[in-house]
C-alpha cells in the first residue's frame, strides 16, 4: 500500500478528500493534518463533518496532525487541500523533502515546471515533473486545475483537433465551490451573484495550459482566446456552463467529434466510466439530477447546437477538485512515479 | 378616467396587471377576465392571490367577467395576460372592436403592423399603429417583448449607435417567468435547469425588431446578431443575464455611453426614474437586492468591462412584462392615441 | 427469484420502488405498468427519471403493461405506487387474483383485517393476513403507513413500555412528499406552507394502529392521543419532527429507552444497520446531512431532553414509502408468506 | 423633532433600524455607530447594504461614529442593534447619561426594573421606566423581546383572559434571524436544522414577563408553562410558529376571542393597521406571502383549531426586531417620556 496524507483535512475540499481515500484500494490513508488548535485531537472528534455522504468511521480516531513539513515527509504522497496563501510555500518545501504533492491548491498551477493536470484529458503533461527533478526537487507538484476550468478544459477537448479560436463561457457554480463557510445564506437563497473573486482569471489562463502542448521542455498554451463571466447561483454542488466555441468545423463534424472522444486510457478506480457523457435530450445535463453520474467524477455536456454552442456541468468538489486530485496520483502510480 | 381591464386576472401577470392597476392615477380598473368557471363570481373569491404585495381589497367584490370580445369591447384599453395559443385570434378580435390591446402575449409581437414596444427605448415604433388603423383596424394591438428580451433590448441601447455586430448572452431566469405552476418545486430546488422553450429563439429575433428603425411603413431591423443560451435557476423573480457584446467602440467609450444615456422622456406614472442603473460595484446587480429598484422598472446593468462583456438584471414579471405593457399603455396616453 | 412488478412506476414513488428492485437479491422486477398511454412502450422511453440515483440500464427496455389485474395476476407480489382514488379497488381485486400487494397507498390501511407494517416496528401485525386469507381472499394486502407517520412510529417505539399518554408533533416536510409536480417552484422557495391535506388526521389516527397489539383477531389500538401540525419546508427529500412525549418516565429513563432499543431481527437485504440512529450532538439530525443514513433507511432521533422532547428525521420516499415496503415485502418472505 | 441614533447600524438588524428612521415622521435619524474600524467614513461607504428594500439616499453622507456613550450622549433616543456581549454595559452608561435607549439586544431584557415591552401587547409595562429613575438613572432602558417570542407573545394576548395552562411550541425560522453572516449557505439550503442557540431557553422565559402583570413596583409573571422546539429553515425571512395552547376556553370561545381583539391604541406611525390578522384560509398565514403584511409588523394568526391549536408568524426582523423597537419609542414618545 501507498501511504497518503491529506493537507487541510476538515475544509470542504479535505472532507472529500478523505471520502474518497478512506477505502481507497491502492492508498492507506494514514495522515490527516488540520490547524495547530487542532493537532493531537483524533479526527473524528475536531472534525464537523458536513458531506452528505456517511462519516468514514475508519478514521475517526486517527490522531490529527499539525500542517507542517515534518508531519508529512516520510508519505509517498500528499494530497493538498490548504488554501493559496499557505500551500505556495509548504507545498514547495514538501516537494524538496522527496514527497509528491497533489495539489488543489493554485498556489503552483501556473509554474512553468508543474503540470496542470486533468488525468484523461493531458495525461502527456505528467513529463514535466522531471523538470521538477531536474532542477534538484526530490519530490514534485502535481496541480489539478480550479473546478470550473475543469468543466470546461474537459468538454473542450473533442473539438481541440477542431482549430479553436475563441471561447465564450458562462457560469452558474455551486456554493460548495466557495468552501463550507465562504457564502453566507443570506447572501445566496433566492439569488445570483454575478461575481466570483479571481475565478474568470483562473478560467482565461488555466485552460491554455491544460489544452497546450507539452514539448519535453516547456508547455506551448493552446492557441485561443477565453472570454468568461462567472455567477454564483443557490446550489449546493455543481457547476453549469453555457459555452459558445468558435471553431473550424461545422455542428455536425462537432457532433461527431463529440460522440467518438475516448478518454486516453481506462480503469484507475476513481476514472469513470465516462470522462464525458453527452446528453441527447433537450433540457440536460441538470446540476442536481446528474452531478453524481459517475460517482461525480463525469463531465456531463449536453445542447449541442449551432453556434457552436453548448452546456458543461460537473460536481465541483468531486470532478472540479478532490477527485480530480486522486485521480492524478492513481496516474502517477501507474506512469511508475511512485 | 380611462376605463381598462385584465384578460387573464388570475394568472401571474394577471394578477401583476391588477396590482399596478389597482390604484392607477390615471386607468380605472373595471374589467377582468377569467375563465369560463370562475365569471359570475367575485374577483376576491376566485383569485388564489400569490404575489407578495398585498391584496387590492378594492377589487376584492368586482364580479369576474368570461373572457370574450363581448366582455370588453367598452372599455379603451385592455391588457392581456393570456396564453399565446388563446391570445392570437382574441386579441386580433378585440382590437378590431375598437378597443387598444396592450398585450404581453407573444402571439402578435412580430406581426409587421403591431410595435413591439419598451416605451423608453423605441417610442416611436408607436406610430406603427397607424399602419393598423390604415388596414381598417378600429382599435390596435401594442406588444411588449418577451421579459428576457426587455432586459437585453433596455440594456443594448446605449450601444446601439456603436455599430453593434453580435451579441451573445446567457441567461439565469427566476421561476416566476414559467408562471405559478409552470415548475415544479421538485424541478427546480436545488437545481438549475439549462433549457427553456421557445425563449432563445425569441432572444434572438425580437431585440432586432425592437432596435431596428421604422420609416413610417415598415421596421428595418438592427442588423447584428444575436446567440442567447437560457438557462432557469431557483430564485423567485428577476432575470439575470451575462452579456457579450461586439461593437464599433473600446470599453472607455462604451462606459461612457451608458454613463450618459438617458431615457427620451419622463414623468409616466409607472416610469422608474432610472430605466437603466448603471453599478460600478464588482459584485451588483443582485438578484434579490435589486430587482424592486425603480418598482421592478429599473433595469440594472453591472459589471462593465472588457470583451465587450456585462451583467444586465430586472424584475421578469414587472418591467418584464405587466409594468412595461402599463408603460407603454400610458405613452399611447400621452401621444393621443386613447 | 421471486417475480415482483410495480403498480404506477413513473410517479416519485414509482421510480423509487423501481431504483430499489432493479438490483434486489430476492425479487425479480419483472412488470412496470403505468398509464394506458405510456403502456406498450419501453420504460427506459416513457418515464421522466428524476431521482439523483442513476437511472437503473436493466429496465431501459422493458415494456410498459397497462395497470389492471390482468398485467400482475401471475406475480408473486406487485408493489402499488398507485394513487388512492384508485389503488382502493384495484388493489382488492389483485389481492384477490392471488397476488400479495405491498401498498403505498393510503386506500387500505385502516382496513381491520390489512396489516399497517412498519418491518421492525410490529412485525407481529403480519399475522393479520390470515384474516384476509380466513375471508377468502387469496392473495393478500399488506400496506405501509404515510410517510411522516413511519418517522413519528418508528421515534415512539422505544417509548411504547413507558406508558405514553399523548404525543404532540410538528413536522417540516420536504416536497417530495407531493410527488414530483405536487408543488410549484413558486409556491415553495422562500416559503412555509403549513398545510399539508389529511396529513395530520393520518398522523393522529394510523400511529395509533401500528403501535398497537395483535391479538389473533384484531388491532387494540394504542391508547393515547396524538396532535399533530403539518408544514411544508423548501427542501428535497427529508421529513424532520418536533415531537413531545407525556410519558410514564423521566428524562434518563427515556434516554436509556432509546438507547437500548434494537430491532428485533437483523439482516433483511433493505434493512438498514440501525433502524434507529439516536444522536448526541445539539444539532443534528440535519435533513440534508442525515437523511441518506442507512440508504435512507434509518430514523435519526436527535435532542432528547426534558419534555419530553426529541427531534427525529428520515428519508419520506425511502424509509417514508418505497423502502418501507420493500422491506416488508422482505418480512414476508422470511415469515414464509411468499 | 426627535433626535435619535442607532448603535450597530450596519448589521442585519441594524440595517433595519436606519431603513425604519430614515424617513421617520417624529424621529431624525443623527446618529449612525460602528466599530472603530468604519468611524469617520460616510455611512454610504461602509456599509454593505444587504435589504431588499432601496438604501436611503439620505444617509449616505452621515459620517458614522464609534459605538461610545460619548458618540449618543445628546440624543433623545439610541435604537441599539447591538450583540449581546456589549450591549450589557454599553447600554447601561448610555441610561446613566440620560438617554433613552430603546434596545434589541437581550442584556437586560429580564431585569426587574426594565420592561420587556411589546407596544400593544403590554403597554402599562412602560411604568417600569419610573423604577430605573427612583434608582437614579437619568435615561433609562426599553428592551423589545427575542423575535420569535414576539411573535409567540403577540398571538397569545387574546387567550389571555381564558386562563392559559401551558403553550407547546414549534418555530421555523429564517435565516436573517441570525445575521447576515450567522448561517453559511452550505449549511442551510436545501435543510433544516433542528437547533438554534439560546432560542428555546428566551422563548420560554421572555412571554412570562411579557404578559405578566405590573403593580407599580414589579411583574406578576404570567402562570403557565412554555416548551419549546426551535427550528431554522431555508427561508429569508419570517418565524412560523406552529402552537399548541391549553387554556380555559373552548375552541369557538377562542376563534371568538381573536375575532374580538383589538389593539389598545392606534395611529402611532410604525404600528400596523392590525397588528394581528386573523386567517380564515386552511393554508395561510404562508412566510412569503404574508410576512410584510402591514410593513413586516402584522403578525399572522391561521388555521385556530381543536387542541387548541394555531399558527402564527411574523417578520423577524421588523415586527420581531427593529420595527417593535421603532414603534416602542412612539409610544414613550406619546406617553411623555420623551
Amino acid at each position: 500500500m501507498i501511504n497518503v496524507g491529506v493537507l487541510g483535512a476538515t475544509g470542504a475540499v479535505g472532507q472529500r478528500f478523505v471520502q474518497l481515500l478512506a477505502n481507497h484500494p491502492w492508498f492507506q490513508l494514514t495522515t490527516l493534518t488540520a490547524s495547530e488548535r487542532s493537532a493531537g485531537k483524533p479526527y473524528g472528534r475536531i472534525v464537523n463533518w458536513r458531506l452528505d455522504a456517511p462519516f468514514p468511521e475508519a478514521v475517526a480516531d486517527r490522531i490529527v496532525s499539525p500542517t507542517t513539513v515534518e508531519a508529512v515527509k516520510d508519505l509517498d504522497i500528499v494530497f493538498s487541500a490548504l488554501p493559496a496563501d499557505i500551500a505556495g510555500t509548504l507545498e514547495a518545501e514538501i516537494a524538496e523533502a522527496g514527497v509528491i504533492v497533489c495539489s488543489n491548491a493554485s498556489s503552483h498551477r501556473m509554474d512553468p515546471d508543474v503540470p496542470l493536470l486533468i488525468a484523461e484529458i493531458n495525461p502527456d503533461h505528467i513529463g514535466m515533473i522531471e523538470l521538477q527533478h531536474d532542477s534538484g526537487r526530490d519530490g514534485c507538484i502535481v496541480t489539478n486545475p480550479n473546478c470550473s476550468t475543469i468543466m470546461l478544459s474537459s468538454s473542450l477537448v473533442p473539438l481541440l483537433p477542431k482549430q479553436i479560436e475563441s471561447v465564450t463561457v458562462a457560469t452558474l457554480q455551486a456554493i460548495s465551490g466557495a468552501g463550507f463557510d465562504g457564502i453566507p445564506g443570506m447572501a445566496i437563497c433566492d439569488n445570483v451573484i454575478p461575481y466570483i473573486g479571481s475565478e474568470e482569471e483562473k478560467m482565461e489562463s488555466e485552460p491554455r495550459k491544460i489544452l497546450g502542448s507539452f514539448n519535453g521542455a516547456e508547455i506551448e498554451q493552446a492557441d485561443f482566446s477565453i472570454s468568461a463571466s462567472c455567477n454564483r447561483v443557490p446550489v449546493i454542488d455543481g457547476h453549469m456552463l453555457s459555452v459558445w466555441v468558435k471553431a473550424g468545423c461545422d455542428l455536425n463534424e462537432a457532433k461527431k467529434a463529440y460522440a467518438e472522444w475516448r478518454a486516453p486510457f481506462s480503469g484507475l478506480p476513481t476514472q469513470p466510466e465516462e470522462t464525458l457523457h453527452i446528453f441527447e435530450e433537450p433540457d440536460r445535463p441538470q446540476t442536481r439530477l446528474d452531478r453524481n453520474r459517475g460517482g461525480g467524477m463525469t463531465v456531463s455536456v449536453g445542447r449541442i447546437r449551432e453556434g457552436i454552442r453548448y452546456t458543461a456541468m460537473g460536481h465541483n468538489t468531486i470532478r472540479g477538485a478532490a477527485g480530480s486530485s486522486v485521480l492524478n496520483a492513481e496516474l502517477l502510480k501507474t506512469k511508475g512515479y511512485i
